[in-house]
């Protein structure tokens, strides 16, 4: 390791300690007696002041480096209560690591804001800008807080595959892939594989894998390729699957707010753990339908209706009991109502994260059901076969990963949140 | 829920209180006076016992039951010396959850094996097996144990594309695929993305993501498509990233002892903490000559070397300093001795399961490395660039996640740790 310590791990009582920090020059002010440059690390950023009398002369000049410079900084920690923080590093030694032989395309300070897709096209400068290092860092927590949540309820994390011979929810809007002689296609959804785990008698799972949809829609909240957050628990009905939901989500804010409160700064927001309602669809288009949107019965939900469900029921709501025609054929009816089904979606701060359903475990009934939405059993033959072999009542959902993101750092554009986002027209870097 | 509690958290202390199991039938013995049938959950299996005189005559015989019929046994927890794990349940209820419609296709209980593919294109019954739910259950842990470790020592994790305009390593070997008007691929490694993660300044990262090489090879220990554990560390060199190799292996395998002792007792498998030898490739090599082996300094080593370093230095082996000429371009040449490069491989058991290098992240050092190889500069200019732009010393590594676990779980064929594996000739389930 180059350095001794981060920025964050400098205190006060460090005072006279001589320490070795490394980073990137984010700011260069040259007065007449004194030379300011701003350190910055992952964790934060610090003042390393040369002064003409305290400092020796090359090493002040050495300080007279173009921004963005990668360089580390073996110095003395002295308390100072006119520098940010209150306290500032003396240098003994400055060493740029890797000169700068190119233009940095754009400024990472936010003096000068960049177009997004310069941002995209160069990420590896974007990442410098606060705002941009904030929104990963909270969703390196959202991953982890998902998995340790679930782990320490006894799920186990499965992977499956991400290459299928077949769609597996017999939809369109695949992309295609020659898999040796074969044609094969991105899986839009692991969901039946989950189920296979769970008629397998893993019980419990979770997965985090990338998924692929093929729709040509270029808006502000879909990508191409999407990371997709699933649980499969068996033995259970959609009561556990949304009481769990709900307390995933929780569980996932309050450590958000736990361990990021300085990248929320950064980003302007006063994050707060929600509390989900649990309000039918039903209910909820009456309700929508009063208060004068357009909306009737057996519609999906546009973004306005998303938007309109946020302020009239709250930040996080949990809709349940959806038409069994608008969701997937595998979701199972209402036992009093067969227009309904035991499926949910869960909308956060006016737009959907997460969808799932209580599964259809009886293979007759899932035949069925395949026949009344025109599709050919025999295409699902080996999926049907599965729930004939002892398979548990079941239910699940997946969140996805870049919408939460998204609704959590307050992004108006999906693309921010995905580091090498995949979308109509960028495949690159 | 189903179930008020698993298998394994019945206890003698729980003696005639009242239970309700879930799972499915493993056996069932009929005797002249006495039914017993033993119920299997993902925790373990106790046995439900039907006797004449303690139970009514309709719930013996609702025990009557195919094997792999998924049940809830209502009963009484009861001490019972005689039965394996000192305590059974008398029944009070019996419950089909989902009649078996259709034969299993082979024996989940082992008294007859079943080949490989079988068990492969019924992974839903195979699942049942113990010894394939062992090893799941010991790559959960894998999983988990390898992100917390790191997550523990402040790294960030990232998650970047599979969907890739250019092959990653200038290698040939990769699966097409029709992206909108675009001809793309499926990504080899995420390397160059974790790089522009650490030259984006999130200093120290990993990922857990599927990698695709479309070899066609066909043998018991590669994939097509595999699970790769990839870290990047910036401001760091080779010693760090090799320490931290070992420190994570080390890691993961006492977590598999401490979590997972009743699944290697079903594998058959002594686990032990391995203590790594850290060797230079040079010397790994003039030994293995001494001992008779074919080998030349500048070969890789081939399976039949991998098993000779195992028998001549130990069970775990980290080999440093290879040949440059063997290794990715982009690995950072010994400074005193450029025939020699700053990487390193992981050989745990005899198999090589890691492997990683301190990078080049010097721009022309790289365009030089880059030419060396009789590859255009021009095709890796955006990669290049990246490097021009302020980037700091990095090194890294990835882990194979079924290589790994086939060495934990001792398994001999690397499908068995792949839950829906994709090879030469296998796309589905």
């Amino acid at each position: 390791m180059i350095r001794s310590n981060y920025v964050s791990e400098i205190t006060q009582e460090m005072d006279n300690q001589k320490v070795t920090l490394a980073g990137w020059v984010h700011e260069v002010r040259k007065l007449k007696n004194v030379t300011f440059l701003l350190l910055r690390d992952i964790t934060g950023i610090i003042q390393v002041t040369g002064k003409a009398g305290t400092c020796d002369k090359n090493i002040i000049e050495s300080m007279d480096i173009p921004k963005e410079s990668v360089i580390s900084v073996e110095g003395i920690v002295k308390i100072n209560p006119e520098a940010k923080i209150g306290f500032e590093i003396i240098p003994t030694k400055i060493t740029n690591l890797n000169p700068i032989s190119k233009v940095i395309p754009f400024e990472t300070t936010g003096k000068v804001p960049a177009e997004l897709d310069t941002r995209l096209d160069y990420r590896y400068i974007d990442l410098r800008r606060l705002q941009t290092e904030a929104i990963f860092k909270i969703e390196s927590t959202i991953l982890n807080s998902f998995r340790n949540f679930l782990y320490n309820k006894g799920f186990n994390e499965i992977r499956t595959s991400s290459i299928v011979a077949e769609a597996t929810e017999g939809g369109a809007d695949l992309f295609p892939l020659q898999y040796f002689e074969e044609k094969a296609y991105l899986a839009q959804s692991p969901q039946l594989y989950k189920q296979m785990a769970v008629i397998g008698g893993l019980d419990k799972v979770f997965m985090i894998m990338p998924v692929y949809r093929a729709e040509k829609s270029n808006d502000l909240y879909h990508l191409n390729e999407i990371t997709q957050m699933d649980v499969e628990i068996g033995f259970s009905d959609y009561n556990d699957a949304e009481k769990l939901l709900k307390d995933t989500l929780e569980f996932i804010i309050s450590e958000v707010v736990r361990r990021n409160d300085s990248d929320l700064k950064v980003l302007g927001i006063e994050l707060k753990v929600p509390e989900t309602k649990v309000i039918e669809y039903a209910e909820v288009v009456k309700k929508l339908k009063e208060k004068g949107e357009s909306i009737e019965f057996g519609d999906d939900f546009s973004r306005e209706h998303e938007k309109a469900i946020e302020k009239y029921f709250g930040e996080s709501v949990l809709v349940t009991e959806f038409p069994t025609k608008v969701r997937a054929f595998y979701s199972m009816p209402n036992e009093n109502n067969k227009e309904l089904s035991h499926s949910y979606d869960l909308i956060y701060k006016g737009m959907e994260i997460s969808s799932g359903a209580q599964r259809i475990h009886i293979a007759d009934m899932l035949v069925d059901a395949i026949k009344e939405r025109g599709m050919d059993p025999n295409n699902f033959k080996s999926y049907v076969d599965a729930f004939r072999c002892g398979a548990p009542p079941h239910a699940g959902w997946s969140i996805g990963l870049e919408r939460l993101a998204m609704q959590i750092t307050g992004m108006k554009n999906i693309r921010e949140c995905a580091m090498f986002p995949r979308d109509r027209k960028r495949i690159s870097p």
